[in-house]
């Protein structure tokens, strides 16, 4: 178990970034809320060249879980139908497919359900009325968070210090973040969806499952602060985990889901592939841009995959 | 079987549309090639307000299917972990769900790999092996689609006709499709995606889903020459079926689905929801918008779910 | 609600028939004890012709499920490989399948782990430490059940009464379990395993799903004390929903579940096909034979389908 | 590519086993036709102690796949129903499993469509239109097996050659055959079900997942003469790959499945726990018992999960 101390300070983190009662006792959507039609404006107003970029990887048996997560599978898919001339021989033939996946297993958010600690989901709602196996998330769940499309800036940590890609074991600060915003050249602001980029999925990309998930730089419980500071409206990032795996205070787990999701309301992005539209912000110096990433409309879920669309 | 007559009609038309080779033999877009940089920036230019719409169905087990088309099932959200307090007693616990679904089952898109006739998929590929089970589609698979995102525009066939609903039986004509164009005051052009609104997703939303389902108003065979004249990039409406049904020539099953991906490597969407876009339309008579509306990037999937957001 | 005194009823029951401790304070098998060596040998010796009967429904889209219990999906068989020359053209082909179904679907038994009350499962075992979304069933999962094989005794209520299949309003009572038996002319022993005929699966084999499962005969909270008093192993009948429904007692639903399940941890199967099987034990006045009917091991599993075989 | 007379030698074997025809042209059972009322009394009649066995494995997802055959997934358990009081607070609680699997993910038979070659299944089907996408097995799915049952018989090779385990790089020939079933003292004959130990399945047990797939000891193509003279019923064994793997003829794949399933009509069991039953045929010397093996009857499966249940 952490020393008493560590949980002091993810107790009094936890204060500090509380949003609970901010947008109403009923509010289901979060930091979601800061996202304005003004936010929306200024975010087609980075507009330039018209560059489509996909952050999402391909959704495919081979994808990024690798059974590390208990339950959480790759995405199967089969076929119901296959040139199937249903209305008799000559005739137009139709193709049809069904799919199993974990709503978490590939490029996509953290819904607000997705974590409870103390009983409790954002809100203060009580996660075991709140979320349950016939109605999944009741309350927050992620048909509920709706067009999300604002802002998007790249905070390209790794870049920031030199580095293609950070080492596995490197935490994240808000030190990171600040450099990061620092080469990015704007300021984050209200309604922002921030995008951090740690370069750990070129692993994957090349071939590398198991070190992709493990061990993974990512966030420290200390970030949340940062992005609470900047009212930022939903991070994302290109690891697994998120957060730094194995955990950055020994014994305790997955810190930063609880202040970002439990605390803040802030949906998280994960397993996003930031490469290309990082190669092209370096190149043109410009890393803000339009972000599309409505999550897919799951009732009751406490995840969705999403296909993030920046448009630069 | 169809009078010879007619089908001398599908196979003329299928001749004009023809867009194999149009992109190369080796193209797998189709349409979505027409999508330029240029119109991305003409469909970032209409944004006026920054208001959002989603355009998405919930994905839930009371979804649109009813049985009427097998195997494409409802969503079924099932949970793999509830409030899971994984790392111990007291520790920040975890939910996860999976899903089961078909990728044709409520908003989707239509890959060009859903649909053959005379075994060829859009290009000329013969479809037994550019579809197989074990693999989906080869070639033109949704994951090959990337970032749609252009300029929308709303045809609303209903209001253009003083309804609020086509009636079950309407046939959606290309002069339904011109008067739709001129209540929206705008020229349809290259790289479009039109949305045709017949408000027959009323039906569902209401409760009635096997009134929603059928009959159908729909789209005429004769429409993919308009959508061909005007080069649209993708077309989507509000319907299960999204052409006409029972359908326009006895025994012709599906000529539009076959004219729109075989022929002219056109997707389509079913089952959008473009009552509130619509409403906003009639008020501001507003009728282009930008559209997002990338398919999530199942590998080899002949379809995909995807969450249209509109920003007007 | 019930009036105080049909809960008193329950209560009193529930006292009567439990037996929580009686195989140890670690026992998760329940009733499945009493199938000794002893037991199997008698069911062998019943066997006479060599015919076999298959009690199963198919396993299909088109099964017993039609949306009334929420997420207890009929099955859904689906491709991932067809015909497939995996290792090159002219070699030797497979096909794979794929499903997806709930446990409880079809032709099923429900295991302990199915239903608690006062959350508490079989042998005093809390319900919200037992079962879980990680893991299911912790204990008295269906794998634990092992091979079930023993003598079965069909006790065919219908033709008891002279009918065919017993009308939708019918309360199976005690009464009814004794003239069955006196029409079987053998005395139900410790370790059998009882077959209850309603004749109800006729109208789902008829085509009338929706009058299959509601309204149903089924069985009265009063003979859990009749399988107790006759060391029932485990119960299976025709029908959805095991025992009557509506209910019995107006607000008290579940109760045959609760006795059976969690007081006597005996396990109940439904959907069973008995038509076939009460013919032949009709022509020839034999109504006990070798049954096998082992549930799949699904670790954790709180139901499982099941293929009972009778051999006469 | 294997030489000519490798292919000669498998189309030589083909044409000696062949079955098309032996039940009749529409026939779909095929060897199971063999097992008589007879068979299943003679069955029943080795039964001594009334002990039973189960040969299942678990159904997890930490089951015997690994990712080397495509499409192929463990069992996947979720919940759409914990503890739930669906009719109110304090009211009996349900909970309820879903399950995505594979059909051959586990112990399992092997349908007689899961294999063709030069485009024909059993009984001379053409593959092609068999065995479809929207139907799965149209001819001889794993539902008109029926009720799986009769004398099974214990080919321990292991054991008669003196092994615990047979080595990985082992081929299972006929004289292995003629040498268990000395070792057995009993003489396999007509309708009896053959269940050949390898020991393979010890890597499994021991946690060695990779391993126990591949390389794998197997039957060799030579097998199935022996089994056609035996006249058996259908043959399983305690491998992922059924037959020697990597195969025993260079470039020749499955041979003993197109063997098999294919020109015999004979279906097969893969992964077979046989380790507790071959124990206690080794302690008491009798080798032969009652087998109920019967598929769960998916409509159309090429493949069916299988719980074999031995009476001794």
């Amino acid at each position: 178990m952490p020393a008493l101390t560590d949980f002091e300070a993810f107790r009094d983190i936890a204060k500090k970034v509380n949003n609970w009662g901010r947008w109403g006792a009923d509010d289901e959507l979060g930091t979601l809320n800061l996202i304005t039609r003004q936010a929306v404006r200024d975010a087609v107003a980075t507009v330039r060249t018209g560059r489509r970029f996909s952050l999402a990887l391909p959704l495919q048996q081979q994808g990024v879980q690798t059974g590390m997560i208990p339950g959480r599978v790759n995405p199967l898919h089969t076929m119901v139908a296959l040139n199937w001339e249903m209305f008799g021989p000559g005739a137009i033939a139709t193709s049809d497919d069904v799919v199993t996946l974990g709503l978490q297993a590939a490029t996509h958010w953290d819904g607000l359900g997705h974590v409870s600690h103390g009983n409790r989901i954002y809100n203060n709602r009580p996660a075991n009325t709140a979320v349950t196996a016939h109605e999944g998330a009741l309350h927050s769940g992620v048909e509920k968070a709706g067009p999300v499309l604002g802002r998007g800036v790249l905070l390209d940590v790794a870049r920031a210090r030199g580095l293609r890609r950070l080492p596995p074991g490197h935490l994240v600060t808000t030190q990171d973040l600040d450099a990061a915003q620092e080469l990015a050249r704007t300021e984050v602001r209200a309604g922002d969806i921030v995008l951090v980029r740690t370069g750990q999925v070129q692993l994957y990309l090349g071939g590398d499952r198991d070190g992709y998930g493990y061990p993974s730089p990512g966030l420290s419980l200390r970030t949340p602060e940062w992005f609470h500071a900047h009212d930022v409206a939903a991070v994302a990032n290109d690891t697994l985990t998120f957060e730094i795996f194995p955990p950055e205070i020994d014994g305790l787990y997955l810190p930063v889901h609880a202040l970002d999701l439990v605390e803040m309301g802030m949906m998280q992005g994960q397993n996003w592939n930031l490469e290309e539209l990082a190669e092209d912000c370096a190149q043109d110096g410009r890393y803000a841009f339009l972000l599309s990433a409505p999550p897919e409309p799951f009732t009751g879920g406490v995840g969705s995959p999403v296909v993030p669309v920046a448009v630069k």
